[in-house]
């Protein structure tokens, strides 16, 4: 390093001759955790000055949310990352015809629905005005739609059938409702981020993901809720709440997709997560949910919270319904720098006996243990799936949170700056206001202190799995959750059984990287045995 | 985002019912450049104890200096990058016979080195003593070696003369003794990147750039100076020297490795850039600095200043041979995840006539415009190379500072905490010390914020450029040095000419992505026009 003076780059600060006071700098040590001499601050007295006022510079210059960072996370760490390209294919087997009551055929699965539309026993607008009439009927009770897109969804399904009928067959999506989380871009149609300040805004442009499922033949019925700017499930002046218990909050932030897919308002629905905003409500709501591995969905035309961490995936009402989505989801685009091509592998006609899924009989066995959680296991086992006992490595995963923090600050320093943030709801300790403003006070050194503590971790929890195919964990484990969406490992939660004040409970299984399509089969193995996927919520 | 408080992660922060004072919190707001309501600053009274509470917990957590972030700086940006492979072709022409003088083999080329190791007119034993000679006699005037490994290098020079002997030939470089500045990592000999705290450092293991001289048959003879830390030409207690103006200081901070060149101490060197660090002393110095595209070559085993910034690159007496070296020592490298495999392709047969290089009239025309500068344009012009108006565009390049400051104070945390610093010699207010210690009050978020105008600005540089082969300027032209150590594209350095006083003047090409062989067909074009790299300088 030698320009910092010695090359003379053109000077473009004012030769100002302002100084800190020392005990203005001994004040911000205490925030910073460091403690420097009166000699020190002495020193730094000017060219701090000089420092502030370059901070003030950078903030004239106006950054779009959707523009990411130049340093980009990448799973892999930087080994070879495997060659992209689907092979999926479906045990054979046969459907039911299409039921009696238009409610099972609102919660039948996305390959069912397929099969009514593909056989003639069911239309794509029959289908999305009974999902129409669900929305305006039980949402009131959910608040799990924000906007109803019934135009653009009736022409879209007028045109699936058109299709269908001329034999155009855009695949296993083709003239399927599907809920939007109302962060992904939809041209036209106000997508508003779950918060005040962003209610009216009207993008005019679709997200990626709404193009590919555009492509696939879906139909786009609804946006659904998220709690504020992605945390939480309050959003605007309303509470997103559970279908299965609706005096419960539907957790976020994937509120809305997860509720609603739950309460059969669509046949499937795409949520995002940073750190949770999939499993948890999947979890609360009794849906499936799958995180992809961090880089196989684009996250283009999506708000951006955390660049180096979000990651968009299906919620949906069975496994193998979350697979055909992310399968027509997933790939690299070039409007997201994070993703990549990377293989997906699915063979729903195997067994997963030989399988090595990892568990750490401490969650699963003693006084304290779950009695569904130890029939997941028991039912894994009874796949003759090979159980291999596995404990997450010890590592200071809460130092990360950093990161989040910094980066979410980051995407939204103008409400910070502009007090926009006044307008939220939610304005407790914990929610986005104070900790955006909190986070001004985390030095830049510890930012860049996690990302190198971030990079160890990722490699001791790849270097960990060893040869096991997956890992099997009670719902929200320990660490599991943190440390895998900071490493970018996928994981799917499914719906294992239902406590007895009837709120559903899940287990979650953890992936390798690029092994989503492993997780769907043993997932649905699982799945098959627990028997409990279709059981509807009461909501009259 | 839901887990923050959500879904109850394990709690490793005690209770603490701590509050920072407000004035505490106003005093902060002033060095991070925000301004909070008294309100404001109540209701993050409690939660920001707790956050510094955490920043203290990271601490406990060693990283040690060759632990990277996670995130990582690609210059793509996400596109698609060239495959690699080296295509590299030399002009068939003779070499002049060895000359009688022993200087003057010192300061011939490597190629002609190389030529005369063939037809046994001399022996790499023979260059390794007649440069060991030299060092011991010119270089207490330089200041440019730490350390000679003459034991080592008279061991590979005798195995590369028996392996000559064998009829083994390992390429270019096959014998030829060179210099590595002294944050290359050499197995048991001291490596101690110019700073008092490390004065005594061996390192176990060699770098990877020695690991592959070696390889190449060459002979690593000095440890060269750099300036502290790779800043500037001060170290320990001496000031590396310019080798045509012994009263001037070489520049830094790949000091020893440009004024021992340029002084013929050896055959090349190896230096690393940040922000000029190759630059900046090959042009004081009159040496030829090739700057390689950021990831084509390894860190490992190097000291690591910045991340996101630093590479690694030759520094030659002449344009071809900066070629030959970078040949030498490119690649990827699992061990520095910022390497990829990228295309060298070479051509000294093929005519520059018809490439297009960019030049800003303003800096080469018009009363203020220096004659070498000048003459250089001219030179160009006379190889038939199409000459193309070009302007860099206007962006808040000092803002990038930032995260020059922020990674070096990251990577030295241990040297401000403990008070390591104090041990260097240089302690001005721009030294390390003091800048180390004020970027502890730079915010995480103003890193996140550079990061992103990062990316926007690497977009609009590389955009720009349109289908020009290389820009020409003078020596430190405008923002050319900063604009590209952070966009990532290479630069090849040159001597031009020589001030009235003596004093070398160079000229700078800077190159697309991966086109440093398209830099080295220009630069050698120009070279043998300007007629002047062979200019020694008078030592005694």
């Amino acid at each position: 390093m030698q320009a910092k003076r010695g090359v003379d780059p053109p000077q473009d600060q004012d030769g100002d001759s302002a100084r800190v006071a020392p005990r203005t700098i001994a004040a911000a040590e205490e925030l910073a955790g460091i403690e420097f001499s009166a000699a020190e601050r002495e020193q730094m007295a000017a060219s701090l000055a000089r420092q502030v006022a370059g901070l003030r510079a950078r903030r004239g210059v106006a950054l779009e949310n959707g523009l990411a960072p130049a340093t980009v996370f990448d799973p892999w760490l930087g080994r070879p990352s495997p060659p992209g390209g689907q092979r999926i294919r479906f045990e054979a087997r046969g459907f039911p015809e299409r039921p009696a009551a238009d409610v099972d055929v609102a919660f039948a699965s996305c390959r069912e629905q397929g099969h009514w539309l593909r056989t003639g026993q069911l239309s794509s607008v029959e289908l999305t005005r009974l999902y129409l009439e669900r929305i305006r009927r039980l949402d009131p009770a959910l608040s799990a739609v924000i906007t109803v897109t019934e135009e653009r969804a009736v022409a879209a399904a007028e045109r699936a059938d058109r299709e269908l009928a001329a034999g155009v067959d855009r695949g296993p999506l083709h003239g399927l409702p599907w809920g939007a989380k109302d962060l992904f871009d939809t041209a036209g149609i106000r997508t508003t981020w779950g918060a005040e300040p962003f209610a009216e805004r009207v993008p005019e442009r679709d997200a990626e993901v709404v193009r590919r499922l555009d492509a696939a033949g879906a139909v786009l019925i609804a946006k659904t809720s998220l709690g504020a700017l992605a945390y939480g499930d309050r959003w605007l002046d309303q509470r997103t709440n559970s279908p299965f218990k609706l005096d419960r909050g539907s957790s976020g932030s994937s509120a809305g997709s997860a509720s609603g897919t739950a309460a059969g308002l669509f046949s499937f629905a795409l949520g995002t997560e940073t750190l949770g905003s999939i499993v948890s409500p999947s979890m609360r709501c009794g849906a499936t949910g799958l995180r992809p591995t961090f880089g196989r969905v684009s996250r283009a035309g999506a708000m951006a919270l955390c660049w180096s961490l979000d990651k968009v995936g299906p919620i949906t009402r069975c496994v193998e319904d979350a697979l055909v989505v992310l399968a027509a989801i997933e790939g690299s685009d070039e409007r997201d720098v994070s993703t990549r091509a990377m293989p997906l592998e699915f063979d729903g006609a195997r067994s997963v006996a030989g399988l090595r899924v990892g568990y750490d009989p401490r969650a699963f066995e003693g006084e304290r243990a779950d009695l569904i959680d130890a029939a997941a296991l028991a039912a894994l086992r009874e796949c003759e799936v090979e159980l291999v006992e596995y404990e997450l490595p010890e590592a200071p995963y809460a130092s990360l949170y950093t990161i989040l923090n910094v980066e979410a600050a980051a995407a939204f320093e103008e409400l910070t700056r502009e007090n926009l943030d006044d307008q939220l709801t939610w304005q407790d300790e914990e929610a986005w206001p104070n900790s955006f403003r909190q986070s001004w006070f985390v030095p830049a050194i510890e930012m860049v202190q996690v990302d190198r503590l971030r990079r160890r971790i990722a490699t001791q929890v790849e270097q960990s799995l060893g040869d096991l195919d997956a890992v099997l964990t009670p719902s929200f484990s320990g660490w599991w959750l943190v440390a895998t969406n900071f490493t970018g490992h996928p994981c799917l939660c499914l719906r294992a059984g239902f406590e007895q004040d009837g709120q559903p409970r899940g287990v979650t299984l953890w992936g390798r990287l690029a092994g989503e399509g492993r997780l769907a089969e043993l997932g649905r193995a699982l799945e098959e045995r627990l028997g409990v996927w279709r059981r509807q919520p009461e909501l009259g």
